[in-house]
């Protein structure tokens, strides 16, 4: 008999450790290990996912509700591949995540059995880290590494690929060691230099990215509007971003490339604070990359991987910024008219969602008209698609509620993004969580109809267009009711404002999974084009 | 105005000469110019898929059948990360396959927009041949190129990379090549070599893989068996093998290590015609990763790049190896009982499949009890998981009945396996394609049930147990029923042979879409272990 730790004990052992709680699995044989292991090894809570791009949304929303990574487990080449759109996500979102990747014993590898695959190429292309097991006693050990290197600087996608053979041979040693976030401090003669800058009199802007977001960064930067002026601005699509009544409230820089260029037009100084520079989503004929002026200074004050909290608080006591921005009032705004469209959607939303959601935003175009409505509805949290790769929705939701049980998370989906991942749902029925999603159904992929009108792209006309097939999601449409019910979720359809309402308050009012199929009539594009100009300008 | 064509267009106009005549698609913005190209130029038919896994599996069961490439469009590094689990499969399968993956404009890249990644090196981890095209004018030229690298060989999964402004700025030229393949002899002498081996008083096999395993290798084997003694195998999960009543019937390398280790061990030589030689799917402790024993010698007759019908047939020649072997019988099996189980699938399969059908095979564990009983069904091509990356069986036959539409296709799937790209559903009801989906459920990753007790691993017994929650499709059970009418195919549920027989032999003698969810009692999986190990002895 042994009474050693096999490598995979061990290493779960240590993950535990280092404070890493809950894992989102989809193992496979080379897997079985670590799922044997979880039997033996206690505090670790496995989520089963039946497919691995919700395994590793789901870590992403854990992560960055949590701010400490959550585990993968992935199945090989092949189970990273699927995870893979959603770790882009991850780390255009700088999200702690650790990735446990199987893969052959070591001494099967020359063989070229038919999973095999470069799993070290495929997971450079998408994490911050990667490293692969050499042995059962080195396994411990990387996995406390992987574990500090996804709590680097705001946070980093980390992956450890193990070789079958560490994971069932004997190990030397655990290591237990409760792992801080190493933190990138700015340099505080940049920070003077900025402040140097708020005080001239120039249009000045501030463009807040990453955890600049949340609470207390928007408390900061509230002080250093109200004592210098500056315009306080969002990134397009921010990872986590606190918002409604009684919080600061920022402009969000528009996604539409033409409007983005008009609102960014005034400004002598752009300062960055944990963001980008702002560039269009995707680049057309005869329209610049760069979304701001040429006139425009685009000074920074702290990069993505930057302590940007800190930062934001050192600069705001520089300038002796101490009095509080005015914070967004409570507002309910009127429910346009009694078909649903995705305005009143977000009226009612403003309406009925509690104190402290989680908002997981993937209702692309819908969520254009649908963000000027829940400005003013009470405190939350809102999650968003950061690195642009639809199918995170219904996974983050997961993640996000798995992080906070006793919160109220609300998933905002197209009916053409959450095809990408719908297994979530089961998922979701399965740990029975308290998710209300709502299908943002259209019938098509209305992004798409609109960047075909945005590149200039000439179509056929009506049915005979080959083009326009490839945009529509008629024929058959989606029945979401069945998907759901399907999964084990209870859903229901609304295709009012009145059956909206009254489902959604009920889903608010009552804990657990729900999905409600929200039939929106047909919007004109163009109208709904020049409508959004109106709204998205300051 | 302006009448020249567009990169996309003249890219359209190339590839449709060349032959390329269907794509599967998931476009986005960037690939807006390719999706409006599809009115202006004719020849070639969309596919929209609602998941680039639907969209690169169904491009590897076309190829498989049509023994010519579709292209896929796919939408930058994340579309092409979901497409990378079936393109593993596909390479491995040896697929002729021309992926179209726009990028950002070339001016846009720089600036490291959000949906920015390393699709080259993504690619390259899947594909055989990737290439970026640097100019509109490049464009047409490009894609001739590929398809050529496509048709190289015994078959390619190859990419092209296509900067959005190469798609929407002028071509100078259009190129309208009919292409061949490009084929690899094998060399004479090396065949003469095998023929002096299989005339030896040894005891010999020829293991077959790839395109030997179609009607005129089979036919070429069969005449070497009858010849000379010489049996006849086939790799375990090949791409395509013909199969049933009035084929030679070649024996299958058992899929589990240990039972193949004793199904290879007699032979003294194992000829390598078109397979590699025979490894474990997986390691396990103190199971040897290959499979033949030290006495055995491999040696090759014919690559899995090179022209092995011709090899083949041409060992056959000097062997004067002119008699045809018999052929295999037709056989129906009596169904065992009257609670559903692989076996009794398997055996109305037998019954009531028409000749010529192709079967879609990803039921894994139930496939192990089904193929025995369909060994004597009307003959009929099966394709299977060459990279054992499940998610494949849905897309594969949307594909093979794009390809193929005068051909009843049958897709045996797992309850598991099919929840990866259930997406393709969708697909198969918009194209309204003949194509009988039977999902093999048992509420559980039965695979891993399996594979759990072959690595050795102990883990707690009953519901208390985290590892067997991660095998378990249960709490709540998947509703096959639901999820297939809600993305518009007909389904039923079978619980008993009767209802399974009446549902099927139904199935088979109308045409359209239809699914059928076979509910399977529980089986012991110690005692059809056993019963395997009978049933895969030759």
């Amino acid at each position: 008999m042994n009474d050693k730790l096999n490598g995979a004990e061990a290493m779960l052992t240590s993950l535990v450790g280092a404070g890493v709680e809950v894992c989102f699995a989809n193992p496979g044989t080379s897997e079985m290990q670590m799922v044997a292991a979880l039997d033996r090894v206690d505090g670790m809570r496995p989520v089963l996912a039946l497919f691995e791009g919700v395994a590793s949304g789901a870590a992403d929303g854990y992560g960055r509700m949590a701010d400490k990574p959550a585990a993968t487990v992935l199945h090989m080449g092949p189970g990273l591949s699927n995870a893979m759109a959603n770790l882009h996500n991850a780390q255009r979102a700088q999200t702690p995540m650790v990735n446990l990747i199987g893969d052959h014993a070591s001494a099967h590898l020359q063989f070229d059995a038919p999973l095999t695959a470069d799993i070290k190429g495929q997971a450079k292309t998408v994490c911050h880290q990667v490293k692969t097991c050499k042995s059962a006693s080195n396994l411990p050990h990387d996995a406390i590494e992987i574990v500090q290197a996804a709590k680097t600087n705001e946070g980093q996608v980390c992956s450890l690929i193990i070789p079958a053979n560490t994971a069932w041979e004997d190990s030397a040693s655990v290591e237990v060691t409760p792992i801080q976030f190493a933190k990138k401090k700015v340099p505080l003669l940049r920070i003077q230099a900025i402040a140097d800058i708020l005080k001239n009199d120039q249009c000045n802007a501030m463009l807040l990215g990453g955890k600049a977001l949340r609470e207390e960064g928007l408390k900061a930067a509230g002080r250093i509007f109200k004592a210098t002026g500056t315009r306080i601005l969002n990134e397009t699509l921010p990872a986590r971003r606190k918002r409604g009544a009684g919080v600061f409230p920022t402009e969000t820089v528009p996604y539409l490339a033409e409007i983005a260029i008009q609102f960014l037009k005034p400004f002598d100084n752009i300062v960055l604070a944990g963001a980008k520079a702002p560039v269009g989503f995707f680049a057309y004929p005869n329209v610049p990359s760069q979304l701001h002026s040429e006139h425009t200074s685009l000074p920074l004050l702290c990069a993505i991987d930057e302590d940007i909290t800190d930062a934001l608080i050192t600069l705001a006591k520089i300038l002796n910024a101490t009095e509080d921005a005015d914070t967004q009032p409570r507002i309910t705004p009127p429910a346009p008219r009694n078909e649903l469209c995705p305005m009143g959607v977000g009226a009612i939303l403003a309406e009925c969602m509690p104190e402290n959601t989680i908002v997981v935003d993937e209702a692309n175009t819908a969520s254009l008209a649908i963000h000027p409505m829940t400005q003013g509805a009470a405190r939350h949290d809102i999650l968003g698609l950061t690195g642009g790769s639809i199918g995170i929705g219904l996974p983050m939701a997961l993640g996000a509620a798995i992080a906070c049980p006793d919160r109220k998370v609300i998933c905002l989906e197209g009916d053409g993004s959450g095809m990408y991942t719908p297994q979530a749902l089961w998922s979701i029925a399965r740990e029975n969580l308290d998710v209300t999603v709502v299908i943002l159904k259209n019938n098509s992929y209305a992004i798409l109809d609109l960047e075909l009108q945005r590149t200039g792209a000439k179509v056929a006309e009506g049915n005979a267009s080959k083009a326009r097939s490839l945009l529509s999601l008629e024929n058959p449409t989606l029945d979401w009711i069945k998907l759901s019910e399907g999964m084990g979720v209870p859903a229901t359809n609304a295709s009012t404002v009145a059956q909206f309402r009254h489902q959604f308050s009920q889903a608010m009012n009552t804990r657990g999974p729900r999905l409600i199929q929200a039939t929106l009539i047909k919007v004109d594009l163009a109208a709904a084009m020049a409508e959004l100009m109106k709204l998205q300008t300051p």
